[in-house]
């Protein structure tokens, strides 16, 4: 399928990184400033964030259009429940293959379209079965260079744990190497998470230095199979509620009106 | 005073936005990517993570030349003391106006060049006496649109104090007026700290949404005057630590080599 939301003026991405402190997970918008309407889309935003990204959007004048999540959270609850019950018209954006709730399903290779400007998916499972990563647009009037959301998939000089959720380390390997460094060199790669304060890499920085994907295949396996990680702390409470993500809340909290 | 590193190639900005969580610190990475050496600064780096950034700055192939100070901090002590021990040959760069100790100080309408690009010093007291903000260059080869890392002189949706530290909320409110407001509309704005996961701003942003200098001057001065803030945890180590930046540690620590 293809989203689409009209089209008229020359494309302008207004682009805007945000991060909440406690899950360190970044949160994405962007926007076609050059179209009329200024629509734009949140990327895996938070609950705790919520007010903070809905007034960004006010004051920048944007219409929201996409609430989008790259693939089921397990460590916070994402934001776009309470968004769709603020924010009337927005709709819930994940994989088909994530099995959960949203208004609209995308699959690998659909586009998704804001303004004159696009993001595409790329089938990125592994980290979990239904992970997607959203790329900006190929073509003349598309941001350069590229930029991709990754999620858990790619983090930066790391990847998401592959042990719960169907994740696959096998799977992540595969997803990687074919979905995200195969783009070109200069491709901006924007992770759902930072712990030691890292805003962005590239596929050339990560092709050179990520400690794990540079390794081959059964050496990857090994490392991810021997991370003995904690059970997330948030899991119980996160992958419930994001499984019907943008149902649950817009049901429990239907009027809750943004501050002006 | 103007500082070159001599010039050849087509200049190509590579810039990083680095965080430090415990005092919500960012830390600026920009290098002369088209010039053979790659030659590189940090602004406002941060002692708690001088390793992280200088990892990173061997990765990507730099030639660390430069590590400034937007101004003498009171809420972490700078990383320019450890870089000068770790590797030789970067000089620390701050105000002339600061009283503190450096290689090189800096004036008002000074450019500060790496490879074939420069930052241009705008003096913009009132946070402290000596705040400057580092403004990439005007020019057909310089980076479009521009940037501003403003220190504490202008925060997203704010300002620093302005109650210690030679600082004065009237010259805070002529600093940003007339040095960072008439930069383009564009001008990407850079800050020294942010505290709701933020990463940038816009003049256009703040000259329509700061909730403080969009007032009239009078009532802006008001403001500063009845923040009945806490007095800075960090201000009694942070303050001689920084005013002695690049040589207290250089001379305590002097052969702690980076690891590899
Ligand atoms: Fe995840
Ligand atoms: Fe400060």
């Amino acid at each position: 399928a293809t989203y689409t939301t009209g089209a008229s003026g020359s494309p302008k991405l207004l682009f805007r990184q945000l991060f909440e402190k406690e899950s360190s997970t970044y949160t994405y918008l962007l926007a076609d400033v050059g179209h009329p309407d200024k629509p734009a889309l949140l990327v895996d935003p938070v609950d705790k964030t919520v007010e903070r990204d809905l007034t960004l959007v006010k004051e920048l004048g944007l219409k929201l259009i996409y609430a989008m999540n790259t693939h089921v959270h397990a460590d916070h609850v994402t934001g776009t429940g309470l968004i769709k019950g603020m924010v009337p018209g927005v709709q819930s954006v994940i994989s088909k293959a994530s099995n959960a709730r949203a208004d609209l399903f995308v699959e690998h290779g659909d586009k998704i379209h804001f303004g004159n400007l696009f993001l595409e998916v790329r089938a990125t499972p592994g980290h979990t079965l239904g992970c997607v990563t959203y790329v900006t647009g190929d073509g003349p009037e598309q941001p350069q260079p590229r930029m991709a959301f990754t999620g858990d998939a790619l983090l930066i000089h790391g990847c998401g744990r592959t042990d719960f959720q169907g994740g696959s380390s096998d799977q992540l390997y595969n997803s990687v190497h074919s979905q995200i460094f195969t783009l070109p060199k200069d491709t901006l790669l924007y992770p759902a998470h930072d712990y030691k304060g890292f805003t962005v890499t590239t596929v050339e920085e990560e092709l050179s230095h990520n400690p794990r994907l540079t390794k081959d295949k059964g050496t990857f396996k090994n490392i991810m199979e021997n991370l003995k990680l904690p059970y997330p702390k948030m899991i119980d409470v996160a992958v419930p509620a994001n499984m019907v993500c943008g149902f649950q809340d817009a049901i429990e909290k239907p009027s809750k009106a943004l501050a002006s």
